[in-house]
């Protein structure tokens, strides 16, 4: 009975019902910090772990077992989906991804091919049949895809950016380019995640991580209409989908207007105040500073109360980082916080 | 009588006085984007010119000759303080300014000397006496200096920062190790905001721009006590003060509240719903997205008439970019959007 309650603690809070204690997980809880990651990371590049099911499978199931989570969550990259698409993506060692011709005209994004994911991911679909397989069902496994801003914000700057300026002069200057471009990337990526369902994925994360450089009328005329789309469309798929996203306590109420289960808030936001102003009908995700997690270990449990406090006292809180673990973290760091916040929710 | 008017149009609403139309100026008026900064920039380096009080007052001067803005700001680096207090910086080209030894330590913070202003920038308050008797009046003179928690983001990440995240850290390891910086820094900024004030300038700006970096929490507890009390300072000084920041969205309340009698906001917030969360008795500043000076004309003119319209109906609104003005912007998007302003807003 307890263990059942375990096993569907992340489930329930999506659909904001009673759970035993506030479930957890993390951001790329799968990466860098884990010293099993590493090791597998000195064999492989990137996309040799997510093109191979095996590796990929126990890279998702690593902090499963080190960190007592209570989700599983996909390793893939964000911008896999767009290899196939014709878009050529290599990593550079400690700068992130590098787009060799960033989109800038209507005949990049006419060049771009829609995405089959059963016959172009394959892997990624076969890596979700795994690691169901060897969970057993003692954590649900989410899935994810990048939202269509933030894959289109890569495409269009080439890359990671400090504030994103070549994707809004370009929304601005060419909107018809853009507008094509997010109904090219909303059918693929719509595409994507109901692959994941259909493979195995028991909630869904829609990472918009770079929409917080919008104004809320440019979010509402260039971003809103296409993340809707999605997040409509995955509501047909009868699992919960995270709309997550950084930097957006300007935004909160239309991303909430477009959809999602839950709404991820970073830490820039009040928990309480965001809860507020999306309202009681949707749970929420967050919201803990990855930076806290460096902290002297008081610090960082008076932080994690923090973070609990202005969640308590209704269901639907799933404690989270305002973005993924940073690669300096101390592993023991991050066991202890899902002690603590196993520990200081439990009933 | 309407050359009265034109001169008080900025001092009266930042006193949310009534105005004949909404005041205007930009930040980085004075860049790169002017052709006649770029020719004096080819011959003298950015601390030259700061160095220099005929050519800073020049620069000061060419936005008020060229744009028609509603304001001048003096024309200085915001890390010019550091360098008498010990900092050895230097500006890399297309880099940004470069700290040789980011601060780390107690020891690091002990080395800092304190700031005397008359002292140790002379040529900056000697700019403003010059600004002053070349402006005759004509339009006001706003002094300006970064806020304590973005000058102490400069000196431990040893430049531009994506996230802040070294700040973060220190903050939550080596919170003495912060506060003692802080104490540094907001005795620096009072005493050279006050200067600028018995030099002549006639408002001010206090740049707090990356402290939408932080959690409501946390600049409650490492930053707003010591904005507060520079801000507290300069209310004796008789002279409007502007309190700015970017990504600001979730701070707002607790800006307004560490003070000033101007709150400036970045695009990304609403500029409506940030003055109702503000409140009605303080001024607001912004918010038109820089990338918007970069679209064609009609995209631009719709976009400066929205944010007109959030802040329609009450006095006290200053029209500004969210951030600096970008240095690819064309001059005539740039006067277009003063030529805006004063005719959809004037009586």
């Amino acid at each position: 009975m307890a263990i059942a309650e375990e096993q569907m603690r992340f489930l329930r809070a999506c659909r904001r019902q009673p759970v035993d204690c506030t479930p957890v997980w993390f951001m790329r809880q799968a990466g860098r910090y884990l010293p099993e990651y590493r090791r597998i990371r000195e064999r492989y590049g990137l996309l040799d772990i997510c093109r191979a099911p095996d590796l990929a499978a126990e890279v998702t199931l690593q902090p499963v077992r080190t960190l007592g989570v209570d989700a599983a969550i996909l390793f893939a990259d964000i911008l896999l989906p767009l290899i196939p698409m014709g878009v050529e993506l290599r990593f550079a060692a400690g700068e992130g991804p590098v787009i060799a011709h960033p989109l800038r005209s209507a005949a990049d994004v006419g060049a771009l091919r829609p995405l089959e994911p059963e016959e172009d991911l394959p892997f990624v679909l076969e890596t979700i049949r795994l690691v169901r397989r060897e969970l057993e069902g003692r954590v649900p496994l989410i899935g994810f895809a990048g939202a269509p801003f933030t894959l289109a914000s890569y495409l269009i700057e080439g890359g990671a950016s400090r504030d994103h300026l070549t994707t809004r002069a370009l929304m601005f200057q060419a909107p018809d380019v853009w507008h094509t471009l997010m109904e090219r990337l909303t059918e693929a990526v719509t595409a994507y995640l109901r692959a994941q369902v259909r493979a195995g994925a028991q909630a869904l994360q829609l990472f918009d991580s770079w929409v917080g450089c919008l104004s809320p009328g440019d979010y509402r005329e260039y971003v809103f209409p296409y993340s809707r789309r999605v997040l409509r469309a995955l509501a047909e798929e009868g699992v919960p989908a995270i709309h997550f996203g950084t930097g957006t306590a300007g935004l909160l109420e239309w991303m909430r207007q477009a959809g999602g289960d839950v709404i991820g808030v970073d830490w820039r936001s009040g928990l309480g105040a965001a809860w507020q102003r999306l309202g009681p009908e949707v749970a929420i995700q967050g919201n803990l500073d990855p930076a806290a997690l460096l902290a002297p270990r008081d610090a960082l449990e008076k932080r994690v109360r923090q973070v609990l406090a202005e969640a308590a006292g209704r269901p639907g809180h799933i404690f989270n980082l305002g973005h993924g673990i940073l690669p300096q973290t101390p592993v023991e760091n991050v066991k202890a916080v899902v002690e603590m916040v196993h520990a200081f929710s439990g009933r």
